[in-house]
Order: C-alpha cells, then sequence, then structure tokens
C-alpha cells in the first residue's frame, strides 16, 4: 500500500454557514429521506436511508440483546384512562399528544404513545408475582407521537418519530435500578461509539427531566453550528410509575414491595447526528461498520476494449472483498464517467472507493481512496483484502478522533455570565459555576440566554477546592451547570 | 441414528373442539402474545412471540430484497385530501378509519393509515420521472389501523395489525404490472412455504377485492376448524391510483404515460396460521427455519455427581450444534424436573429435543425427540450434528406434507347448493360451478350460507368439458367458485 495522493479533505463552508440548508440537500441528493411529505413533521425514509437505518437498528438489537434486554412490541393506542394515571407524566405529555377517534363511536378515549411507561406498567404488573421475575428488562423499536408546536427538523425534531427505541426495566430496588441506569449508559455509548459520534452525558437539572422520572441522565452532542443536540436519555423512575400501576413483587421474606423502574430511549436523531457530523459539502461519511456500501468499485475505462479488460478485474477485486465479508458494490453504470460516480459515492458516504483502472489492470494493483480524507493508495490486487480491512478501520478511527476533538474544543469554563454569553455566541458549550440551586440555574440560562444541559457527568462536576460563586445568584458554587444553544 | 420409540404425535381434540380458546391457551401458556391489553383488538408481543416474529420478518425482507424490492418507510398518518382521492378506495376505507386529532388544533385533518397507497403515491409522483425509473419496488413492514367492528381475535382480526408488509410497485404498463403480479404470487409461496403452510391461491370475486383494484388475489388457508384464512392478497391496481395522483412518466417515444401500479400485502396474521396448522394440544411446533431455539438440550440427572458428569456433556452437544450453524439452547435450570421442561419446550414448539442423561454420557450417545411426531432416536456423540440436520429437514418436510394434505382433504367439488351446505357444516371448502356472474355468486354465497373465495388459481379454474350449471341461476357454469366459512 503506497500513498499516492496526500489527504485533503472535502470543505465544510457549505455545511458550516447554514446547517439546516445542508442537511436538507444532504437528504435530498443523497436520496436518505424526502421532506416533501405533506404532514408538518412526518418525513419519508427512502431506499438508502433505509438501508443506514436498518444496520443502525440491526446495532441497537445486537447490544440490548447481549445484555439480557428482550425485545416487545406493544399497541401504539394507550386508553386515556392509564396515559393519565401518574400526575407529572400526564403534565409533562398532555399538551403534546395526539388523541384518536373513530367516527361516531364513544366509549374508549384513546391518545398515540409519546412514550409507553404507561402501557407497559398494566402489563408488568401482570408479569410480575416474584423477586425472581426481576430483573425485567424489556425493549422495543416503534413509531411515538408527539405534537410539537416547535419548529419541526427533518430526522431530528418529528411529529412521529419512527425509530424510538424504548427501553424499559423494573427491578428489586433503587440499587438494582440504578446499577442498570449506568448498564444503559454504557450501552449507549457503545452505540454511539460505533456510529462515530461524540457526546457529553449530563445529568439534567431537575426542570428539564423526562416527566415522571427522578432524574433523567442525557447524551447530547454538538452539531457543527454549536448547538447541542439531545441525542440519548436515561430515566431513573424510582416508585413513581411502579406506585399508580400498582407493580409489586414478593420478596424472599414474604413481603410484598413496590418495584423501581428506569425507562431510556433513544430515536433516528441519532442517525441525524451521525450524517451531520461527518458531513462535508460533498456529502456524508458513513462510518464503516455501519455503511451500507462499505467498499465501492469504480472500472475506469474508456471504449469497449478497455471495458473488456477492466470490467473482469473490477469484479474480480469485488470477489475477493466479498468473500472476505465486506460490503462491496461495483458501479458498471456505462451511462455515467468515472467523474460522475466519484461525486454520487461520496455524496452517500461510502467509506472507501476502489478505482481500477486499464494501467492498474496491468500493474496488478488498484487505487483505493478514503471518503474521509481523500487520500488515495495504490495497492496490488494481493493485497486487497488486507488494505481495505486497515482502512477501514483507520477511516472508523478518524471519524471518531474528529469528533470527539471537535466536540472536546467546543467546551469552555467560564466564570462570568458575560465570558458565558460570548462563548455561546461563538458555538460554545459553556461550564458555569452552579450553586445547585434550580431558582439559580434558571436564571442563569435567562442571563446566558442558552439552555442548560445539565451537570456534567463524563469529567468532574464539583468545582472542587475552588472559591468560585454561581454568577446567577452569588451563592456558593457547587457544580459546573453546562449550557448551550439546543435544538 | 436408532429409532428408539416409535411416533406418536399428540393429539388435537382440545385444539379442534375449540380453536379460539386453544389459541388463547397457546399463546398464554407459551409466553408469545398477551390478549389482555386495554384496548379491543390490540394485543402484545411478548419476548418469546417476538422473537419468531423477527425471523418470520427477517424471511419476509430476505425474500423482497432479493428481488428487487427496497424498504421504504413513510408515515402514519395520512392527509385526509389525499386519502379520500380514490373514490372506490375511500368507499371502501372510510368506515373503518381512525381520526387523529390534537387538542385546539384545527387544520390537517388526518387520518391512521389502513394501507398505504394514498401515503405513497404523491411520493412516487415526486419520484418518477422517465421510463427508466420503473418499475419501482417498495415496501415496508408497518402497523395500520382499522377499526374493525366484527369481532377481534388476537394476531387475527386486529386494530392494529402491527406487522403489515405492504409492497407498492409501479411499472410501465399492464403487462409489466401483471409481471409483477405473478412475481408476488411467486414470492409468497415461497415465505408460505417456509412456515410450512398450506394455502389456497384463490382470484377474489369482483364484490371482494381491494378497494381500488382492478383484481385481487388471495392466498387462503384453512384452520382446523374448518374455517377459511386468508393470509395474504396482491392485487393489480391499474391505473386507478396514477390517475388521481397523476403518476405518470416519459415514454421512450417522448410522450406522457400513466403508470400502472400493484400492492400486496400480508401481516401477522401468516404467524398465526403458522402456530395453529403446527399446533396440537401440547402447544405448537415452529418450523424449523423460523424457530428461535431449533434444538434444546436437556441434560437429565438426579444429584450434584450426575450433574457432574451430564452437564459437561450437555454443553459439549450444544457447542458441537452451535458450531454447525443450529440455534441452541441448553435447559440447565436445577430447579426444574426434566418432564417439567419436556412440556415447557413443547408447548412453545422447539422442533428437536436431545436428551442427555448419564447413561447416554456412558454410551457415547444422545437421545433426540422430535417435536411433531415424538419419535425418539439414539444418536452417537460423533453423528449428532449430522443427525441434527437431517431431522430438522424432516420435521419441516413434515410439517410441510401434514398441512398440505389436510387442506387437499377438505377441499370437495360438489354441484348442488344442499351438497355444499352439508360439506360447509363438516368444515369443507367447496368448489361449486358457477356461470361467472355477480349476481349469481352473491346467491351462491347466500344459498350456500358461506363466503366465496373466489376462483381456484392453484388448479383448473374452468369447469371445462363438463356440461355444469350455475346453482344459483341456473345459467351455464363456466368456473368452479370456491366457497368456505371464513375468519
Amino acid at each position: 500500500m503506497r500513498l499516492v495522493r496526500e489527504a485533503r479533505p472535502h470543505g465544510r463552508e457549505k455545511l458550516r454557514s447554514n446547517l439546516m440548508e445542508w442537511f436538507h440537500w444532504l437528504l435530498r441528493e443523497a436520496e436518505i429521506y424526502d421532506v416533501r411529505y405533506p404532514v408538518k413533521g412526518a418525513y419519508v425514509w427512502r431506499p438508502y436511508g433505509m438501508k443506514i437505518r436498518r444496520n443502525v437498528e440491526a446495532l441497537i438489537r445486537r447490544l440490548h440483546d447481549e445484555t439480557g434486554h428482550e425485545e416487545v412490541l406493544f399497541p401504539v393506542f394507550i386508553p386515556y384512562e392509564f396515559f393519565g394515571k401518574e400526575s407529572e407524566h400526564i403534565r409533562g405529555f398532555e399538551k403534546e399528544v395526539f388523541w384518536v377517534s373513530k367516527g361516531g363511536e364513544g366509549g374508549e378515549r384513546l391518545v398515540l404513545r409519546p412514550t409507553s411507561e404507561t402501557a407497559i406498567m398494566p402489563m408488568v404488573k401482570l408479569w410480575v408475582q416474584d423477586y425472581k421475575d426481576l430483573p425485567l428488562r424489556l425493549y422495543q423499536i416503534v413509531s411515538v407521537f408527539r405534537a410539537e408546536t416547535k419548529m419541526t427538523h427533518p430526522m431530528i425534531r418529528l411529529r412521529e418519530i419512527s425509530m424510538f427505541k424504548e427501553a424499559h426495566t423494573v427491578h428489586v430496588d433503587r440499587e438494582d435500578a440504578e446499577r442498570q441506569v449506568r448498564e444503559a449508559v454504557e450501552i449507549y455509548k457503545r452505540i454511539f461509539d460505533e456510529m462515530c459520534l461524540a457526546y457529553m452525558i449530563n445529568r439534567r437539572p431537575d426542570w428539564d427531566k423526562f416527566a415522571g422520572a427522578v432524574y433523567t441522565i442525557a447524551f447530547d452532542t454538538v452539531l457543527p453550528d454549536g448547538r447541542a443536540l439531545q441525542i440519548g436519555t436515561v430515566h431513573y423512575l424510582g416508585t413513581k410509575f411502579t406506585e399508580v400501576f400498582e407493580v409489586t413483587y414478593l420478596a424472599p421474606d414474604g413481603s410484598r414491595r413496590l418495584a423501581h423502574t428506569t425507562s431510556y430511549g433513544i430515536s433516528e436523531r441519532s442517525i441525524a447526528a451521525m450524517l451531520i457530523t461527518h458531513g462535508d459539502d460533498a456529502g456524508t461519511v458513513i462510518p464503516p461498520k455501519l455503511a451500507p456500501i462499505q467498499v465501492v468499485v469504480v472500472p475506469i475505462f474508456y471504449g469497449e476494449e478497455e471495458k473488456g479488460v477492466v470490467m473482469p478485474a473490477a469484479e474480480q477485486a469485488a470477489k475477493a472483498l466479498r468473500e472476505a465479508g465486506f460490503r462491496v458494490h461495483v458501479d458498471g453504470r456505462d451511462d455515467k464517467t468515472p467523474g460522475w460516480k466519484f461525486y454520487y459515492w461520496e455524496l452517500r458516504g461510502v467509506p472507501l472507493r476502489v478505482e481500477v483502472g486499464k494501467r492498474d489492470v496491468e500493474g496488478r494493483q488498484v487505487v483505493v481512496a478514503r471518503r474521509d480524507t481523500l487520500a488515495k493508495y495504490a495497492v496490488a490486487v494481493d493485497e486487497l483484502v488486507d488494505a481495505v480491512k486497515a482502512l477501514l478501520s483507520e477511516v472508523e478511527a478518524n471519524l471518531r478522533r474528529r469528533a470527539v476533538e471537535e466536540l472536546r474544543g467546543r467546551i469552555v469554563r467560564v466564570e462570568t455570565v458575560e465570558a458565558a454569553r460570548a462563548a455561546i455566541r461563538e458555538g460554545k458549550v459553556v461550564e458555569l459555576p452552579w450553586s445547585g440551586d434550580n431558582d439559580c440555574g434558571l436564571k442563569l440560562q435567562e442571563l446566558v440566554g442558552a439552555d442548560a444541559l445539565g451537570v456534567p457527568m463524563d469529567s468532574e462536576a464539583s468545582v472542587g477546592g475552588f472559591d468560585l460563586r454561581d454568577p446567577a445568584c452569588g451563592k456558593r458554587a457547587e457544580v459546573w451547570l453546562r449550557l448551550a444553544e439546543r435544538y
């Protein structure tokens, strides 16, 4: 493997100048997703997008199955009687719920699930008898519905969230439930790591936790425009739902006890974050493990005679790669030029391109181009499989490293409201000293003009020995509070 | 491999005496599906059921992907404006549609899709430019909603059909669309064959075709109570939808032409049919290719000492089978007897059971029991993989053969209404001579007291040289009309 063109990645000017415009362009041009469906906040997954999504769903399923979660499927209809049982939950969701009616039919008052705690708890009550039935770890991947009044964005802020993976777990006590919370965080890390996403882990402030949670831990990434995007949440629900749904179990000592529950969710937002994080002005890069096509082989020929030499070599290369387990596509279209094909597949984010020309065939070599850096390598035919394996690993590592470095560069610690405002204007996430008092936190949000993401769980939360003051209320600061502009 | 117990399958008395009661029992006891969810016609898939379903979905996806279909995902909301465009379609569906509303919000009038022709056509109009974009073959696996007023049955007659695989295809002309109809029929045959289901293929009479179809071809199976169950339909839609949605393409001669479309669907009903067809009074048999567990290994030991000998041998057998690619589970539970475990796994339909006892270990053998026949074989440890492979094939072939024979035995040709009524009472499907006239057909249904399934497409439809009369109206008969009691 010999470098024949230095790395010179595509620019990100278009992407940076108007991120949502760029995202619409990507979804349309790469035929991932169609935003023209005539219902607000509801969009269409096109075949190429669906292939990416299927790979992400398979990853999610695998990591949940491996860790003792069992897939289930609950109905989309929730009787209002159940939906309204937990008072904080209903307060949080009732304004954005869709109602279902059947012309001329009375009786049942149904809502479309915005999340499934209140559908699942009544059944869990029937399934759980004694402590041996616990822990119970269920998940489903479904559509949920939220009548967003904010501006909707494709794949990001939806009225039909169509890839909501929601896990619901039931435990004997707080300790076991919180152990599950930590495991959920680890599972999400592994999912986002495979998507090459960078993330912060933040404990949401009380005023922004899930409606019905004791506390909420959130994964936030930051998009290239400096706005934070929540890509996953993990909730410890305590006994709030088990109390109202009377989910109890028989303990070894013969007593009946209330179970403790958790829930955690991710959605197609994570795919949006992936497409955007690895995006540039030529398209996106799909992380190798999730790419529907990992290697596209582009034969380069002029005229039938060259085609007769080049096409068999291209097919041969593809065959060797397929046998080694890679997902490979040969773009043998006659009516498109090689340059057109390069553009086409770079747009769609295929991580590696193998170019096979007449001279390559003569030299028993091919040229391999990386999508992330555009570096090109001459590779002997016999070494192609090893080279592709190594390069796919490098692409993956590079995507992850770039994302992590970009995020790291965005997080700044400041001590004053003025510095915070200035940093937010530059697209930063700020960490400000906070007393931990809710009123001070809400005031901080207002003063800074940004949303609190919460207290860092991926770095030291405590302000430690520093004698810092909460700039909102002058109290002694206890922890750092992260704030950012948010989607 | 040496036969050590003759075949003596479980009886089917309970199953035959009250099929739906038996089905409820199976779903509950085998923990497949929970019917206690508090919304009419909406049920819960439990983990074991979901594992079966995932395998069926994977089969459906594979056969669609392999034949040039592309998976997509459309929103569940359809604007009424689109839903109402095709007049026959809306007439057929409007009574059973669910409406969605958002408290206090005017504007959009939305329905929950009962099927997606009217969601997909407006987008197809945008995607199809010229003849090179055709044929277009899309499919999705989604929930659809029908406010059934008839009695609902778990997995069979639902208000939320949660595994609706709907394919929608677009073609240059009738000829290509009808070629697709034939291909769809072949795909469905392959799906049902792998599920070991027996089926009739019937061209539905005009009065029972899909609302908006030119014609409908249906797959019907017959349950053990003699009632027919529709498990798949294929529709040629002509230009009915493309006219109202203005789906045209540029032909090679420069003219704009209306495209022709088809749609075809199957649902979780096929899984219900599979569980019931292969059911008996001890549970069900899952066809080997779809079974979440293909082989359960049950160690048989009394006391810790035997356990120390038997468990390693059981694990060893499981390891060999797993390495050969089988899905294997070792039931090593200490607190259950072997007999209890036999019952447990027979209920759940695991096709093969491997029993490993102390004497087996000494004799370097195991005992393999078939779920379908309960025949038992002594198998040398070294031959286990080959034996399991052969026996799984035999189980599959036997399930299919039994189903096909049972169905064949149910179809009878009769020439009079009286004979037809008598046969229907005995749980038969009758074939009666029919003039082909709709009024006569409707009258035949009434006279016989059964529903017309349509004209056979899996056997000779024409009455041929026989000079037969349509018993409803005395006209000369042209074809056979199948009638049966239906779910």
